[in-house]
């Protein structure tokens, strides 16, 4: 008989439950998969006495997490505790400086300190894996890593918040406004009681810093990315977008500017607006994807389930077989000391289409002040939507959607507007995806 | 320094010319990401002057592709000959024999001798990979193998053939019928001069066989793969199923039917219906999208160039990283000798919704004839159209789509209707995706 691979969970709550589940349903297949059986020895979680649906009695039961680090018959620690530092950091740095492999779900860690965990799982030898961190359970991580490997990536991006993508296709199926969507997405358990993370897009750019990181060998860099989320978009966006073609969606998108001669990394999270013809705005739901485009295999799509306890479970075991299966790939797909220290990129020369939506007093002289003030940023007008005001004198949308150009002309447009009293409310911008 | 993995090519056409190009122009990346140079230490192909666009005097040449398998300093073996049997296999056999690793493209070899060449590659201790052979540029056997190693995978399906793919929504965007898109596919290099490997189904079946394999843990069965290709399909069929709601795609199809009692193996390529809401409704042009369905991640849709020498290439290198990574995952994700031998499902018991297309005589009583025979084997039927005739006495398409019920009642009302004069030609059945 061959010897288990030994795991220990610390974290026992919705996902490290579906890790459990998983792992008993499951266990005959994966143990003729990864060529010998894995084992939990040892289970740590902030309440012993909770009913999760399984017979905790099976498993060596541990009140401080931190022990399972040091534990003899732990293998790897899996890490489900979540947080960017405390307890999760604290056992993540003690478990690989005690010998074991690192598994972990937890986006926010990776984000900030993936470089140094990398970096000492590769000091010890160690492997470090964290494929349930983006996009829940598509191994979009191993795609890039692996898959995508023999590749140049000029470009990664995606859907990568499921919470925010169900209110966009719910907004844009009911016809519904952002707060009345968000309730119901909070009832409904697919935003969190303080959906900060989430519909502020910080979620999505602690997946996107990771992603960015592999697919560009670049040293991680989430303070970096510009972040912006999917409250300010209304109902009446949705409807203008789609009257011209387009869905919105908050995509996450990095790419290698080489475009004036210096290399830099842009990272970006906003609502874009997604063409009806690109596969991304068939993306309904929680639901995550990611594309990325290679200089030898062109667009690769993955989509599937971003969230919910099976399809992470799902992530977390699949690293936990790759280590049995002996595999030893670095976690950003080379070392860490490899990945190169890439600036940000400035992005206002960035050529975009953007669409533009101003809410304006319903009075004369306002589309002139707009169109004059885009005309004097040099900011060429592509169409333009007035959508009239239902009472004399009332608030009224102009949705305007520009050709291609600098996306420093849309921002000169918005200075020479700002302050002025026929704007009701700021601007909202947001570029558009092209096919 | 580190030493470099060695490998020799074996076949320079479109794709072994494409990996030429890969490793040259990503050469320095590759090694970053691999750990180690990948280095190109002999070729062999038909012609020796061929201009292929590289320097072919920076290689070892070999007129014996067989000889590639002996050299002292090769480590891995790139097989890019073709061909299920003859030099191809006889290559494969002999570089595993001697202790090499064998990286192929050849979905026909894999189709018919993947198990003994797992076999023989387990039994060496060297590793067999052929992502490139499914799918070309997207990396679902890693994907399925890997990526979904947890779960148990109920079903998998997909778009596996790039030129029905291309013929198919090339019908679609012009009306035109299936012989005249097939020329112009021929004309731009998307078809073959001999096309009836992929217009036939086989290549998909090829595909599926080996997916098929991989995601259920059973051992290879071409041989009982379903197969119909896509030349019965008419400009007709494509209008009629757009107004009822879907497109029609070559669908390659495998589930473990388990629903007699008994575990059975079901593989069918044959044109399908898909719903407009289905991601593989919006896949178009030579792309190949896959989908995994399993018991804890859900639903994964894999999506990209499914052929070309850019993404060919970009599966065979990955493939090679792995290599030189020391990856050692079995060939079909476990060892060839716990595959489980698991029969043909028989299909009859299938509960599908069908669509079926009649070419009838325009003439009294041939629609009473057809609704009785699907009266009489138990058909359900949901919805008919019947295309009115230019002229008095001509052609007519009757098009009616099944409730859902068992596949052998509709085989039961064809059989009830084969050879009467009613019918101008068979009846074409196509059974519709679920959304």
């Amino acid at each position: 008989m061959v010897e288990p691979l030994n795991i220990a969970l610390a974290g026992l709550g919705t996902v490290g439950t579906g890790v459990v589940r998983l792992i008993e349903t499951n266990a005959e297949l994966i143990a003729r998969r990864a060529g010998r059986p894995i084992r939990i020895a040892a289970v740590s979680a902030r309440d012993r006495t909770k009913d999760r649906g399984f017979d905790l009695s099976r498993y060596t039961w541990e009140d401080d997490p931190s022990v399972l680090a040091s534990r003899e018959d732990v293998d790897v620690v899996v890490e489900l505790v979540g947080g960017s530092d405390g307890p999760a950091l604290a056992l993540a740095r003690k478990a690989i400086a005690g010998g074991k492999g690192l598994v972990t779900a937890n986006k926010a860690m990776i984000a900030h300190h993936g470089l140094e965990l990398a970096a000492a799982a590769e000091e010890a030898g160690v492997p470090l894996k964290f494929e349930a961190a983006v996009a829940g359970g598509i191994p979009v991580i191993k795609g890039l890593s692996e898959g995508a490997a023999a590749n140049a990536i000029e470009r990664v991006y995606g859907i990568l918040n499921g919470t925010c993508n169900y209110i966009l296709s719910t907004m844009e199926d009911t016809g519904r406004d952002f707060a009345d969507v968000l309730q119901d997405a909070q009832r409904l358990g697919y935003a969190e009681a303080d959906p900060t993370f989430d519909i502020e897009g910080i979620d999505a750019a602690h997946k996107l810093a990771i992603l960015a990181a592999i697919a560009f060998g670049a040293r991680l860099r989430f303070d970096a990315v510009e972040t912006m989320g999917v409250s300010p978009v209304k109902a009446a966006d949705i409807e203008q977008a789609r009257a011209l073609g387009y869905v919105i969606r908050l995509i996450g998108m990095a790419e290698i500017d080489r475009s004036n001669g210096v290399t830099g990394l842009f990272q970006r999270v906003r609502p874009h607006l997604v063409p009806f013809g690109h596969p991304l705005a068939h993306v309904d739901g929680a639901t995550n994807a990611v594309v990325a485009e290679g200089n030898f295999m062109g667009r690769l799509l993955f989509q599937g389930a971003g969230a919910g306890d099976g399809p992470t479970a799902s992530a977390v075991v699949a690293d936990i077989i790759d280590i049995a299966r002996g595999e030893k790939r670095a976690a950003f797909s080379m070392p860490a000391g490899e990945l190169e220290a890439i600036e940000p990129a400035p992005t206002g020369h960035r050529l975009s289409r953007s669409y533009i939506r101003f809410t304006v007093h319903d009075r004369p002289g306002v589309l002139a002040e707009i169109t004059a003030a885009m005309r004097d940023a040099g900011v060429s007008i592509e169409s333009l939507i007035q959508k009239g005001s239902e009472e004399e004198g009332g608030e009224v949308i102009i949705a305007a959607v520009t050709h291609e150009g600098p996306e420093s002309a849309v921002t000169e447009a918005m200075r020479i507007l700002d302050g002025s009293d026929s704007l009701v409310a700021p601007p909202l911008v947001m570029q558009i995806i092209a096919d």
